[in-house]
């Protein structure tokens, strides 16, 4: 059993959803209709010694545990508006130095913070729960179709090359590792995306590999992505190499990008490419079945290999 | 530092409210005003160790993260509609039985969950964001005048006296022990004090005697509470004394009732007794100022010798 089985079992045993739920849980965010407007609600919980280590200031984790939710809003299409946080810490000092984090995030990103709890924990642990408003109609992960182009905003490995960094002590590599502690939210970008009407839409926090994955489970497609085209930067490249790994597997699998990937016809991709403010790449396209991943055409066996999502 | 201290510093340094904030952090609930309705939104966290030991099942523990946000809507006037939940646990199995308490608890109190995150924890974590639906203008804290009477819901120290017999492992307390693990909060009886629009609300968290000073210092008043009117079940009474307890020092300080306590003037509590279906019992009354709790006339100086909370 794992947090997917765990997910799985509670998506069956959902009571009926009351009139103002539109999208239940399954999504990035919950969908709701509150008298005039369309609000998207989720929330995420970080934990000292699974998400970060000591290598994390208590204000990394809070501002980073506000940057996880309003991406998962930015994946709908939504603007960020409150979010509920709740610290607990072995210390009042090390909360307090949390919930700095998560202000100065809130400050960042337009968001106001509601209220939350303080406790005493063990472990630095930090849940968010945010509200996003709606001012088209939210992107789902369920409606791409064979055909559509898929892409990504900004760029991938970066944070998967910082966690590294970070987790060997290597020195010099100050914007991978912001890149792991601060990720920049694609907010703008995803309402772009959505006013122009893209078919499916999520944000990259499990990995490419895992995420596309999600798409074409829920849209009842398949995907090709080509490796050589992931967008990896030029030091995430070089530091990965040095290391002996393999930048476009890791910038595959690595996760936590918090980047967007978009499932959307060509045209309506260059329309978002040319009006939205981050580089956009095609990665590859939808198809009727199957999730493939290729390098020099050939199928990536670890990556593509994982047949309970393929159809 | 503690965490009223973390809270107050928070409080301090947040943003200018939007406008759709009607109270921010300080109340039971933050309100809002989302097109034409008001909703109220809280969280609050649980964790191993702090909040609950091994003697509580994680179904228990997921259930009681929802009854205690529950109540914090209750203590609004409001009705408890959507819950997103958080939860870590060691391993997938723990998860999944403390989500099974989250849903019973959704399901009996009408509460649909619209999502949440799972996570690897050391210790069991659950926590839970709440909205909730004003039908009538919410109760705050701060509305209580002096000549107002204070009154409490239901009973008193018999969640405190089932936290200390699950602690020894004492038989045969099963009401008490459940009123620890599985607390009833009271949202009938706070839709019917909102809708007779009493003056101040709080449920009863911390424990009578913080609460008190919480509606005290949000409403610039003092009050008057007499040990010997504090509702104390015969169970609870014989409980305690038996282990050499002082059965109305802990009514008032043990915490975890999720009752509700009112301020209100004689005649709407009249009308707030005949028309709720719990027993209310007068606790005492509003003063112009200073917190003082009486035994036989006289101050009892453990309970209200807090001077930082008196005015």
């Amino acid at each position: 059993m794992n947090e997917f089985d765990v997910i799985s079992w509670i998506s069956g045993r959902l009571p009926e959803a009351p009139p103002e739920v539109l999208v239940p849980v399954g999504d990035d965010c919950a969908v709701l209709r509150l008298g005039e407007a369309t609000w998207v609600a989720a929330s995420d919980m970080l934990v000292e010694g699974h998400h970060f280590k000591g290598w994390a200031s208590p204000e990394d984790v809070g501002y980073k545990a506000v940057v996880v939710n309003v991406s998962d809003v930015a994946a709908m299409g939504a603007e960020p508006r409150f979010v509920l946080s709740s610290g607990g810490a072995p210390d009042p000092e090390t909360t307090l130095r949390c919930f700095q984090g998560v202000l100065e995030a809130c400050e960042g990103f337009g968001v106001y913070p509601l209220g939350g709890d303080t406790t005493g924990s063990g472990a630095l642990t930090i849940d968010v729960s945010i509200l996003g408003q709606c001012f088209q109609p939210p992107v789902l992960r369920s409606g791409a179709r064979a055909g559509d182009l898929l892409a990504v905003t900004g760029e991938l490995g970066a944070a998967a090359a910082g966690f590294l960094a970070l987790e060997s002590g290597d020195g010099g590599l100050e914007r991978l590792v912001r890149k792991h502690l601060r990720p920049e939210p694609r907010v703008s970008a995803g309402r772009t995306a959505a006013r122009l009407g893209v078919h499916a839409m999520i944000d990259l926090s499990d990995g490419l590999a895992s995420d596309a994955r999600h798409i074409c489970e829920r849209s009842g497609v398949g995907c090709r992505i080509e490796l050589e085209k992931l967008p990896v930067a030029g030091d995430t490249r070089g530091y990965l190499e040095r290391r002996g790994e393999d930048p476009e597997v890791l910038a595959a699998t690595g996760g936590e990008d918090y980047e967007l990937l978009v499932a959307a016809p060509e045209g309506l991709l260059e329309a978002f490419v040319e009006e939205t403010d981050v580089p956009v790449t095609v990665v590859g396209e939808i198809t009727e079945k199957e999730v493939v991943f290729l390098r020099s055409g050939k199928p990536v066996e670890g990556l593509s290999g994982w047949n309970h999502f393929a159809r």
